[in-house]
């Protein structure tokens, strides 16, 4: 029998209220934030200003925060700040970098609150909570989905032994109305809205890559942040949009080598307007091709037994990313090296995590 | 944009009405064949009667069946009639054999008709029929699940060489009301009910296993028929309820190798009726204690690349059983060489079919 999350149970208390912090990269007012008062006000902010430093954002009054703009990341990280992102919502990485807690949930400034099929708002953060507190199901599939929720249980056939499941490091939550298309299928269905809600969580099985979107997004820093790297994208760079997708093959191959699961599905959020599909295309068009070359190099990936923390996974995986993907194009170079610096820079501000994440050469490159 | 199936669009013929036979293992009258009348009787039925031959088993009027009970298996497969078991539900594979067909889809009779959250009835057999129609996803996850789907398609990161899909082999369906759970699971939730209807049709992934029911199953016989055996169960063997979970793990590794597609999901059925949990209990003992070395010898089995036919994945896969998992069990001695008679009765029943069926050394074991 599947042993239910005694620690979600309801309680007037906001879950996890002192141990989650809430990143959200934004260029503009954050009026959104007034549909997510009931959910989001007991907890702490992270906004990451991206865009012009010298633009004042406003917070509607009553929720706590820190903001940090372009001027505040490079006084902070100094050289280092070169693996942040500009004028890319992949600046939000640095949210993830400068959180003290143990959790991270974020999401994007034109999402809403959505209802679920009896009309009510759905609280996605609760969900997410439940989801990283209870363990996942990687090695084997339950067909009746996530055998730790109420009224479900392991069926049939699944091998006891794999009933205790194992710590839950990303919860991935999905979208109503505007669903997360790339440009091209943008194009040709513009009016195309998801309106199915399927009500299930699932486990990813080990060994498969999904497709992560960094809209409606929750995390255990402590088990997989330094992995949660958003990569290079936007100002100067030859690429944008795939920001989310680069983090999600990342840490799910060290996911599957660490031994820790990856949920998607519940909750949902209110996905409110669809980006210029021009513009995207435009951002997209040189991932579109590469990620050909892209998903077959992650899923060969091999991580040696040696690599027993994120760190030392990541770094690893960078140098695998030189090997095999720099000549690819000379992007990977650079991002193979903006690896390296994030792993620096995260082991600066987090000192009491930074186990080993020193190269074997003892270099810092 | 994935491409929709046109071949499933409304009409008013009932789908591969002339296609597809719908096989019941029944020791009972058939009533439960009048609620499902609207949507099965334009179809073909293959009733296979276990236990006592000489009783008489009703069907209702109006249906098109043909009937065989044992001494018809005795008189078909004559010595090969071994390997179909006696007393037990996996005695229904000698209707995937006598079948001329494609598809075939195969209930209990303890399943009836349930309804989707608006209260309509659900067509199971035309939402299976849809699921084998549209290609499946293996190698990469789409987190909006089936992209085939009206209203979803493959969502930004989905590598555009992998959204042709691959042939759907098998479609799994679920189960309102009484879940398939294990005896020890029946015996500590006695009361627990499936009440959750999730309206998601997903491809297992590659390399991922599943517990396979049996309970509303669909399959495409030329893709996959000859590996969907259910094995030696109940009368003189030392387990029962395994039939379909032996099958599952075997059209899992077998699909997974030739490229095809293993859907499960949506349509539910109603299942009626828990079957008592301390029977259960004495036919699965050994089944759960074997399954936890069951799953890692699926897990690593790896097929050569010469097995190119279904027969051929099929007979190396008993290779290997009686190699490695003979020393788990005598059973699985026996049942090795049951997998070795399956195909030989399979090719006498289907010589049309029958390629390379033969072992490398011309001899029948």
């Amino acid at each position: 029998m599947a042993k239910h999350c005694a620690s979600v149970s309801p309680s007037s208390t906001p879950l996890l209220k002192d141990e989650l912090d809430i990143v959200i990269p934004t260029i503009r007012n954050l009026d959104f934030l007034e549909m997510w008062r009931p959910f989001f006000q007991p907890y702490h902010l992270i906004i990451v200003q991206d865009g012009d430093p010298s633009k004042v954002i406003k917070v509607p009054e009553g929720f706590d925060y820190e903001l940090y703009n372009r001027n505040d990341i490079n006084k902070i990280l100094g050289p280092k700040a070169s693996c942040i992102s500009f004028k890319d919502s992949a600046c939000r990485c640095f949210g993830y970098m400068v959180s003290k807690k143990k959790y991270i949930y974020t999401i994007d400034d034109d999402c809403f609150v959505a209802k679920d099929p009896t009309g009510k708002e759905i609280n996605a953060l609760e969900q997410h909570i439940k989801n990283l507190l209870c363990p996942s199901t990687p090695f084997f599939f339950n067909t009746l989905y996530d055998p730790y929720r109420d009224g479900a249980d392991f069926v049939r056939g699944y091998p006891f032994s794999l009933r205790e499941g194992v710590p839950t490091a990303v919860s991935h939550g999905l979208w109503l109305n505007i669903p997360d298309y790339d440009a091209p299928t943008q194009l040709v269905k513009p009016l195309e809205r998801n309106t199915r809600y399927v009500d299930a969580v699932m486990t990813i099985p080990k060994g498969t890559l999904f497709p992560m979107c960094g809209m409606n997004l929750a995390f255990d820093r402590e088990l997989i942040g330094p992995a949660m790297y958003f990569g290079l994208m936007g100002d100067g760079q030859p690429i944008g949009r795939y920001d989310d997708m680069w983090a999600g093959w990342c840490i799910k191959v060290i996911c599957d080598h660490l031994g820790l699961g990856v949920k998607t599905g519940l909750p949902y959020i209110w996905h409110s307007k669809a980006s210029n599909p021009f513009v995207n295309l435009k951002k997209e068009y040189k991932g579109i091709y590469w990620q050909e070359e892209l998903i077959p190099f992650f899923q060969s990936v091999a991580l040696p037994k040696e690599c027993t923390s994120v760190q030392k996974c990541y770094l690893e995986l960078s140098k695998q990313v030189k090997a095999k993907l720099g000549k690819v194009d000379d992007y990977f170079n650079k991002l193979a090296d903006a690896m390296i610096t994030w792993i620096e820079a995260w082991d600066d501000l987090n000192p009491s995590t930074a186990t080993a994440a020193k190269l074997p050469n003892g270099s810092s490159k």
